[in-house]
């Protein structure tokens, strides 16, 4: 099992690839929760996320025969960027093999870090397959991205980073997909200081550890399904799980509600982009998914920023919506003159901002001399949607909620 | 005139409440344009613009009598959220009047940062009318946004930063509105070294300071259009406007299309939120508004980050058109078995990914027997738009572009 000499060894050898990234009081966060919220902007990492950490540390470890054979990986997302830009600065050969469905964003990003990209295979485990064959083939060390101790040593760099800023924290969350940067930073923390609590935060839609560790091995999910694709791993490392077991303290799962709302406060209050992943600690917290006390030094790692941006607006559309900040209505109106007006000043009279009308008489299901109306509006928050179907509903419209607030409760 | 003495003295009113921003070397920047690119990342500030610098110096300067009887302003964008802040960190009561379509964004906002919002009038004017009134009525000072010599000298106190963080610069790089940002930094760069290039940057849509240079005075223009709400002022000030003819050195404008590219790209690759005029500085230098030179230290202003999310979705959209990453096609098929799959094969052979297909046959513009069809795709840039189009149109598909690139050339 990696203890701490080994983070500490791997922060000399990745000093000069990755950053030290800021470690931000936050006044928004500490207002909103009571905590005293210290964010670990890793977002701000080289690459985009953490990753980078784990694969400098791997490479720089190779023998010089390794080293001349090159490296080779399978993945689309960060760890393909990480492996690029540690590989190139190293002076090493990468080839990184991809699906042939990759986003061009993706294969754009990596091959600018200086791999070669590979598309291969309808689907991650084909691509993963011809990376494998392309170790035997070439000779190149397969860089796994997280089941392997080097790799996790150096995602623990960021632990150490942390502890270093805040040397009296209570408590680091951290985002588990594989298992490799909690592994790390728990490592760091716990050596630090064994009072120090880690949490680890995984979606709800890929919630691998928390049957792993009732059944105490690593289990495998058939599927997986969250906006945070850079935690939607089937199955944690064989390497990583002893260690989780042994020094994390909680496992807690977040709705993709809370991904999205937690990402869009960091956005427009933080003016941060961070990737679904990145934002799962920081939703976890606002979430109360674990306790806290009053003040407690809590430090949610944002890991990663980097989101593809057509996602990016569906996200931004979901958390708006989450929050009670953007709704969508449906509702029939008789097809008389006057009757769109009648709605639309109900609605401007309960001080919603009309984004878009959408009018419809071809609807099938209605009858001939009726219109169907969806509207896209601007509201306040859960209650004043409440008060403005309300107010709808007393003029005699029938509404229905295509797109609303989460109802209190629901996680 | 204001001069270096005023702005030290800002300095030392608003330390308490304004942050010192980043100054941050930007290695993507930097290799796309061959200068030496540090962004001062403004948007960081608290309430997420410069405005509070200026706010909080004109707060401080009032007398005891001043204070007593409270502030008065009329804005709706940041300069309402610098004021609310600035006032209520000096226990100073503060009206603001925002007309009554405000986004609620912006009400709550500056609510949340302690001044009473005040809703009146149908727009700018109106609100302004109002706040006057309040001035006369309730004995409050109006805190103008720009055209006054304390606001001035309280938004040079981020020159200072500069150039204390980057003694050795070249170049600032500065939105305009009313000119209240370039005219305290102008006076804080220019006395610390007058070779000190100062650039400032107008959207070509609220491009009042090149016609007022030409004339001599302060033109108004009678209309703006911009995505930069921050600039989007139909008269430089006054007071300011002097100040930029002897200090700023050059005056260049950027086009939308030019703003949303800078602003994609800042979010993209610097994981950072700016609002339009914030992203004005990094689009002239991406745009070469202005020369310079290989490795010249350059300092685009980024003067803050408070865009609309419903903006920011749109904005993002049109950043990703005007790179050629995303494409809007329209074409008539022949409505006959297996049409749609041939130029869906098309499509996938030219390795453009699909978002969305609108498959409509109701269009009355087209015959009978066919249907329109409008493709949403991502692209790897204007290359391959252009060789997209080419083969859709070897197959035979006559083919609308709807939302392309720009052409190469146009600024």
């Amino acid at each position: 099992m990696i203890d701490l000499d080994d983070v500490l060894a791997a922060r000399e050898r990745v000093a000069d690839v990755a950053r030290h990234t800021p470690l931000d009081y936050s006044n928004t966060f500490s207002t909103m929760t009571g905590a005293e919220v210290h964010l670990k902007l890793e977002c701000f990492q080289r690459t985009g996320s953490f990753k980078i950490r784990g694969a400098a540390n791997r490479i720089r470890t190779l023998s010089a025969a390794e080293r001349d054979a090159g490296v080779v990986t399978a993945s689309a997302g960060n760890h393909a960027q990480g492996v690029a830009l540690a590989a190139s600065r190293s002076g090493v050969d990468a080839k990184v093999v991809m699906p042939e469905a990759a986003p061009i964003s993706k294969v754009r990003a990596t091959e600018s870090y200086g791999a070669e990209v590979v598309l291969h295979g309808v689907d991650y485990d084909e691509a993963q397959a011809h990376a494998h064959d392309l170790e035997e083939r070439e000779g190149r060390t397969y860089v796994h991205a997280f089941d392997d101790e080097y790799v996790m040593a150096g995602q623990g760099t960021l632990g150490l980073e942390v502890v270093d800023d805040l040397p009296e924290l209570d408590t680091v969350v951290v985002p588990i997909g594989g298992g490799g940067l909690i592994s790390g930073v728990a490592t760091a923390a716990k050596a630090h200081d064994p009072d120090v609590r880690v949490v680890g935060v995984q979606a709800e839609g890929a919630s691998t550890v928390a049957q792993s560790l009732q059944k105490g091995d690593p289990e495998r999910v058939d599927a997986v399904d969250t906006i945070a694709d850079g935690i939607a791993v089937r199955r944690v490392g064989e390497t990583t799980f002893p260690v989780i077991r042994e020094r994390v303290d909680e496992v807690v799962t977040v709705s993709d509600d809370e991904i999205a709302t937690a990402l869009v406060l960091l956005l427009e209050r933080g003016k941060t982009l961070v990737e679904g992943a990145g934002a799962t600690p920081l939703a976890a917290l606002l979430g109360e998914a674990f306790d806290y006390a009053p003040d407690e030094a809590v430090v949610p790692v944002l890991s990663g920023g980097n989101i593809d941006l057509n996602l990016l607006t569906t996200v931004v559309m979901r958390g708006l919506v989450d929050q009670g900040r953007y709704v969508k209505l449906r509702t029939v109106l008789k097809d008389r003159p006057g009757a769109l007006n009648d709605l639309i000043d109900v609605v401007a009279d309960a001080r919603a901002n009309i984004y878009a009308v959408q009018h419809d008489r071809t609807n099938r299901d209605i009858a001939m001399n009726a219109a169907e109306v969806e509207l896209d509006l601007e509201t306040r928050g859960p209650e004043h949607v409440d008060a403005l179907l309300s107010r709808i509903r007393e003029e005699g419209f029938d509404v229905t909620v295509l797109n609303g607030p989460r109802p209190p409760g629901k996680g």
